[in-house]
């Protein structure tokens, strides 16, 4: 029996509320000698909160797993990345709330800027507006047709998009176009399989799409070429209201978190732009759900951007916003992360994350500092991302005794 | 997906290098109150890898599964054990360096001690020389041939050897002649499954290379007979170039642990038979690999001789090379062992192994001792054997982003 069949099979309904805050990238690591951004914050509530939780660390996927957003959150909500494997195709596609169906291909998009000799010079067309983005998809969705499939051109933030083919018989077994890396051309999309046709039509589909699509953009420079990667084909997986009998709503600011959330089946709270309309979202909505997820964008990007002060003031922001947040009194409040984004990285990384779990029926430890090295000590240990949604459902006593 | 396959699909080749030092059964136990050979050691060089470095424990297979070298080496280079079952006798084959195809049957054998009545006195042979050994392997090679069946019987160390059948329908199913004990006859070998007929005709095969095996050896007491056990047959596994997209190569003196590296596609650096051979060959081949496996053996021999003090010194004496070894600087230095050995049990044992990571991307702890206590205050906390390889090239940028 897999573990996700198993908690879904003891998940009992139940009035508690679990409150799962995401800080994105929350792990870090030792930065020029001054300690981690947790160890030099001044970050009291989020101390006190340690003091009165059972505190720990996870691996998101692995020990030694780099894990994108999507494995990352997939896990924190009880999917084994390795048995869930979602594209990022898809997550691009449900971030920007586009419907897909069964069958729908989906990639993730950039827009980016082309050397007339045909070499990616700049991955992120020097991070486009928003606006520029969207009038390029609109343009592109006019321009070019393809017979026999739809083609669904949405944009994200900036250079994002996500594109969705719809039609009969295509194929998710495909090789990217983004070479990731810049100085060298486009990739062709390729069958990973050579021998499967349907994978082979569709990728001389895409490269078509691809080749259109160059012609549309050419006048658009920087933004004169775009670069597909992820592609998915989306299957339903089972919810978490269907598996753990939760009612689920997503707080997020970023069209990539709500992606997720609406895959396993939460209600996305719209309308919040910065931590305070969060707040007030999740004030007002808190008697409508049993299940919060809220997630904290910044200190993710600021660890990519090798800022590790400003890792430090963001950690602060939302200390000052904890006591409004405790104050909901959720039965069982999460902070955690979905990966490390060291500042010294400038990247997503592989070391563990903290995760601080404060419920009445907690087994405390002697952790009184929010930081990754003092969560060494912590009662929960080191665990997986996928131990910690159980560990939600049975401090908030929603889990019923397996076997008599 | 597999672990390892997902580790494979995240290897990227870099030219950093890892050298990993397996310092075999490097574990102990408190032996009459005076802790554990660690703990008593003076070894100052590798009590400052461990305060530079994360550390932590591990569990070869599965905590209370005590392992043989085998699975212990295997889980260490990545493969779980319980995925990857590989018998004794292919190892001991491979160990010697026999050009093993698809389809050999091989065993570990014993020569052993019987008394007239027919019951094993010595498992051993009273520990007959190396020289013996290889006479002993000549004269049944030359004596004993089976219609159908090339047989191989390759010397190891001192009573130790591998025989090797090979032709067409033989089959693994077997039970050991070996009983394990003394003061009993050796066993049948039998089919383990009784309606499978293609091991049953192999069983019948071998307890007639028994037979006549023990007329050619009945002159030679202590020497008068073989035992065989750990029948298995070989099957090619993903090697670590594959998998890892690193150039492994394996320093060790001692036959066993040449057979696994070359299980796992490793190059064996030939020429080295102490300590001081070995690290001269680990200087020399320094820049022609990414990946090196560095044996030091004589921790586990002292302990399986419930010699604490020689365990001791063995840590002495690997603690003074040290230095060297590091200012060949290494981007990811990992200092562990395969399993615990203590000197209180003569034996392997199950406890957990302690395991010390040094890189530039390490997560520090508070650890400045190399000792099983000081390790479970570790940064990397109680891990997997399995979890070994993918720290290590997580740790020497060798591993992309899993999803984006």
């Amino acid at each position: 029996m897999r573990q996700i069949d198993l908690l879904s099979s003891l998940a009992d309904e139940s009035g508690t509320r679990i409150l799962m805050v995401v800080m994105d990238g929350l792990g870090g690591l030792d930065f020029d000698g001054r300690g981690t951004a947790l160890d030099v914050a001044n970050i009291p509530n989020m101390d006190v909160l340690a003091s009165e939780s059972a505190c720990g660390l996870f691996d998101p996927v692995r020990p030694g797993i780099t894990p994108g957003s999507g494995p990352g959150h997939l896990s924190l909500f009880g999917y084994d990345p390795l048995e869930f494997e979602i594209g990022r195709g898809i997550l691009s596609a449900l971030g920007v709330a586009f419907p897909v169906v069964a069958g729908d291909l989906a990639a993730r998009a950039n827009f980016a800027t082309m050397a007339p000799r045909g070499f990616i010079t700049d991955r992120r067309a020097g991070r486009i507006s928003t606006e520029k983005c969207i009038e390029l998809c609109q343009e592109l969705s006019n321009k070019i047709s393809i017979p026999g499939v739809e083609i669904h051109i949405k944009p994200e933030k900036e250079h994002r998009a996500a594109v969705i083919f719809r039609g009969a018989g295509l194929s998710a077994g495909l090789s990217d176009s983004d070479p990731q890396h810049t100085g060298v051309p486009p990739l062709d999309v390729k069958a990973l399989d050579a021998t499967n046709e349907a994978a082979k039509s569709t990728a001389a589909m895409i490269n078509e799409f691809i080749r259109k699509a160059k012609e549309v953009l050419a006048p658009h420079s920087p933004a004169n070429m775009i670069l597909l990667r992820g592609f998915d084909q989306y299957q339903k997986i089972p919810t978490m209201p269907e598996l753990y009998h939760l009612q689920c709503a997503a707080i997020a600011t970023y069209p990539m978190y709500k992606g997720v959330a609406r895959l396993v089946g939460m209600d996305v709270i719209e309308g919040a732009s910065n931590l305070e309309d969060q707040i007030a979202l999740l004030e007002k909505s808190w008697s409508d759900y049993t299940f919060f997820y809220f997630h904290v964008k910044y200190m993710d990007s600021r660890g990519e951007d090798g800022d590790f002060d400003g890792r430090i003031k963001v950690a602060e922001e939302f200390d000052a916003a904890l006591p409004r947040i405790r104050a909901l009194k959720p039965d069982v409040l999460i902070i955690t992360g979905d990966h490390s984004t060291p500042a010294k990285m400038k990247a997503h990384s592989f070391h563990p994350v903290p995760v601080c779990l404060c419920a009445d029926l907690a087994r405390k430890d002697d952790v009184n500092k929010f930081s990754e090295k003092a969560f060494l000590y912590g009662a929960l240990g080191r665990i997986r991302g996928t131990d910690i949604i159980p560990l939600a459902l049975a401090h908030a006593g929603k889990l019923v005794k397996y076997g008599a």
